[in-house]
């Protein structure tokens, strides 16, 4: 059994990995902590535990936890997350941060959207938790860095068309709506029932910190399809296209639904362009890919860890209209990180996620 | 007073009209039409009239409503919404059209959409009821072709851009997302409460019916702005820019976002764009323009006229992102059917409707 | 033209009060006052009013306002309403308070669910802003306590059977849905989006505020369907029932649905009740009767300022079923008000309401 | 291995069996059948299942499922339901009916809100499906009645009430809130979105299917806590109460907040309340008795199979307010047919449903 424990489980976040963790069967949880709620039993706040588990939760020490914990999930906010994980790594404790400390690779870029890094040496080390990515780094990671709810839908929607070279000039767009908890527990009047219901609207027109996430995980993965990996190669994502991120909250409490609007190099039918994503994500158990001209439903997909995607080109064949669509808190947070410590341990990597 | 009846008047569209409608200090309602609840209370339909109106459904007959209507509004399918408005216009009674069927003025794009046209010698004559472009035509019309819901967000958002010949070469994207009224009281599997809550996914991914309407506005108001109005051109539109169109809907009741995404001329800072917005719609009484990067909330706008429109660019300033937000219900339909009345009988267009 | 400020004018029930007032035929606004946003353009809080109003938030000073105000709508938080009201009718404006300050005519039961009165000497003189009740009184009064949300529907709901006298023995009982702007703008966990979603709970399940309004109000109209105003009597109600009331949230922005169960003194069919019932509301413009065994829709009530009732009795005839709805932010609150303004200015009740 | 069949696949709770059938370690689904939908794949009705299951709807043929189907799941419309039981059986192949068809002993009283039953000499071997009370009977029964979603949680609502002899004379009164998906997936009119969605009313207020239902198990039930369960008595219950069931569509997706309102014999504190909930259900692994005045959440059982209870009582004592929460599909309809299923095969009551 992995011994388990999550720092931060009051969140979202933390409620769905219990959700999962309480059935799976590899798992024994050991620590729960939160710094507000210590001392109170777990289910009373995430109440379907009630008369599920009886763990109470503590304040974070790292010397206790440690001494019966293989792997800790962080849900704790950027900055403070960086340094707990440096704790516990120096204890030979592995991490899977749910946090974005780990997931930028560029200092600079990293400093520009969250502030100064708390564990600098850290980040090279760290692998980036998309298993349809970065499987064999993943099982031989100490430290996973499980990537953003936005980032994980806009990645794979647009993999296959950077990695097989199929892009020409111009702007790629991600139009992406998002069910309420994507925002997390976060009291402030911008989230209350009131606001939201039966209502839309963008946000962060000037830029979103998933998106230098995104597009870094794209130019990683350019000509991949095609190429040598370690081959080092002039980006064309950086010289020819551009990238326009919109998020959008929805009146609903999970879900993401992500259009990417794309050009392509070349015309194409959307049958072509299916059979491209079809190869692409032929062995990923969590990747599905719909008919031509089909669109994913936030609904088939809540409460599971799968992507469904769905591909259409426009009407002269000359753009790709991606569109994906994943549980944020599933596949887009908790249940991608359990993947990622089903790979880190050696288990089947579907393992308590179906 | 003016005398209006309403043909077909069961639906959500018949709801809303009369909803505005029964307060109207200049207007008096004489005959509500229906063919599958003739003899019903109207408020038996629309429950919030309990009390408030005491007409009755009544088959549709011609020449017994003629006599005492100066107006119809026609809530009735593509198709024998042409064939009555032939009707009525014949006995010198003034129509409102909220069916598709007098929008298109290319017979054969009309065709391939809707089939076969029931009435094509008045579809010259018909003047597309959008007030923002065609004012004193509506003023003078006795046959008024209402626009679409999506139509109406999506060109009020892209008319500045090609009023003013803004735009580059490239794709003209529209990301739109619908409450789920835009569909009409249509008894289908999947406008079920059960399929559609907590969900959200796309539709008509290889056109939808919007879509040549809109297009078709766009180009009658290419350079506009700038040029005598009477003068013929070239299309920059058809030669340089290609259109995307991809409907949604969101899990509300009433209201769209439509998301535009549209390259431009020369690189623009959204302040700059913002004002040629602000001029452009400077006297419109239902078109507010926000501050740049600021999104309209589609629960400012439900339940009333306004279109509310945002202007923003992406970083590169290379592109327009416009976001609109209407009630598919009011300013998408009904209300702008008021709108559209109160121009044709030399009211206060706003009367009514504030 | 009537010169109305409103105190406290950012919360819901100010919005509410402003989408009503602006179209007013009768007022002009003089004043919007709020603390935490003073100076800023009243649509930036209500963003309906973009493009609708100039106004701009100001702080509270009773000597400037009371100088061009003929009544102010008072938003604010019990206790500082009271000090308030105290200061403009003693320079001799009319008071409308939407808060609970005035509402309790006994000062323990006040001082038991809101703590220590601010201007106990003031309540015997304020009038309970029912007009299906005080008619007369609202149109003389100087302060009117405008009732609560909940209250309203209960308190009508149950009105005709304490009134005629048809109550038996035993418990009555209300069961309440409100939506969740119901609970005003406050910032706290529990109303959040992802919280309520989705999802329904019963609260206050040892007491909520609203109960002791309802008794009161119940207590007086005992009897007064066939009784003399003025003549007092022993309350049945005291000696021979008892009163559970169960207020829950639901997942809708507005709106309540209050079922009324209580014990017949004998035996009635539906429609003998519903007739009591048609009877006792025969002039109301702001309450129907629906048929019997019919429930009101909570969307048929909602932006509008009618209560509509649904009378029912149970199987053996011996139990009244009586289901109320309204929208809470308008008969429940701020249309109410606009109802009562109208009839302390002599104006037609519903100017402005229909 | 048990080899499942699903007769009826394609409705919600069908979805619902399956989303928990095909991660059952026990289970081998081996036939799903359809009448509309035969020869296609069933990832097109429940789009969850795609990528998940191969399986593809058949015809409903008795003599070809019942070779290698050890129990059946029948999904079927009331009386067609009875019909294909009495098949199966014949064949030696259990039964799980979630129809109506077998929960009403009393064949008149099915007979007057169902019409002639179509296998009445079933009707007295068949086991109501409700563990908590017929754990033993179920485990030996080859024909199990599932019941009803309302029934399930106003029945364990009531249960210790009745069973330990702590009612009073008067009306029970069980005020319930269902979401949409309890109506199944019926394409009717009132169940469109545009409906229901920000509305609540309640509907067969002359009586609803599920009250007989409930009633017979209430009576059945009675003072087994203290007695005999063998030997028959005079029934309080229909001597000295009634029942008054009041359902309402709430708009959500799932779940059940039934509120049961009853007089007591004595006076009794919260906590003595409570005290006997948590006495009566101690051993349930499903049933979780919240604190006194604490109500439970809807949000809290859906997607699981737990039936939650808070116990309270009116400010006189004199009256319990039992609210139960559950998810119509799961506890209320599929996950206890599979509860059922684990009894009927001695596993553990639990498998796969945690």
């Amino acid at each position: 059994m992995i011994r388990v424990s999550i720092i931060g489980a009051t969140g979202y976040t933390g409620g769905e990995l219990l959700r999962y963790l309480i059935r799976h069967p590899e798992v024994t949880l050991t620590h729960l902590t939160s710094e507000s709620y210590a001392g109170q039993p777990i289910h009373q706040l995430h109440k379907f535990l009630k008369g599920r588990s009886g763990l109470i939760c503590e304040k974070l020490n790292v010397s206790a936890i440690e001494k019966d914990s293989d792997v800790v999930f962080l849900g704790l906010p950027h900055g403070t997350a960086a340094k707990t994980a440096a704790q516990f790594l120096g204890k030979g404790v592995k991490v899977i941060d749910l946090s974005a400390d780990f997931r930028i690779r560029d200092r600079r870029v990293y400093q520009r959207w969250y502030g100064k890094h708390a564990a600098p040496a850290l980040v090279k080390e760290a692998v980036y938790g998309l298993p349809e990515r970065y499987r064999i780094q993943i099982r031989n990671a100490r430290l996973v860095a499980n990537p953003g709810c936005y980032a994980t839908a806009s990645i794979l929607a647009g993999l296959p068309l950077v990695a097989e070279g199929l892009l020409g000039r111009g702007p790629i767009i991600v139009d992406a709506k998002s069910g309420v908890s994507g925002a997390g527990r976060k009291v402030e009047a911008v989230y209350l029932y009131s606001e939201l219901d039966e209502s839309m609207q963008a946000y962060a027109l000037k830029g979103h910190r998933h998106q230098p996430e995104i597009w870094q995980e794209w130019i990683r993965a350019e000509g991949r399809g095609t190429r040598d990996e370690n081959k080092p190669r002039r980006s064309s994502l950086v010289t020819r296209n551009s990238f326009i991120f919109v998020p959008q909250l929805a009146p609903m409490n999970r879900g993401i639904l992500a259009n990417l609007y794309a050009p392509l190099k070349k015309k194409m039918t959307a049958e072509a362009l299916r059979e491209i994503y079809l190869t692409y994500y032929m062995r990923e158990p969590f990747v599905s890919i719909l008919g031509t001209y089909e669109s994913p439903e936030v609904k088939a997909v809540t409460y599971t860890n799968l992507c469904q995607i769905g591909v259409s080109v426009s009407s002269s064949g000359r753009e790709a209209i991606i569109i994906a669509a994943l549980d944020n808190l599933v596949k887009g947070a908790s249940g991608q990180a359990i993947q990622n410590m089903n790979l880190m341990f050696d288990l089947d990597e579907t393992t308590g996620l179906l």
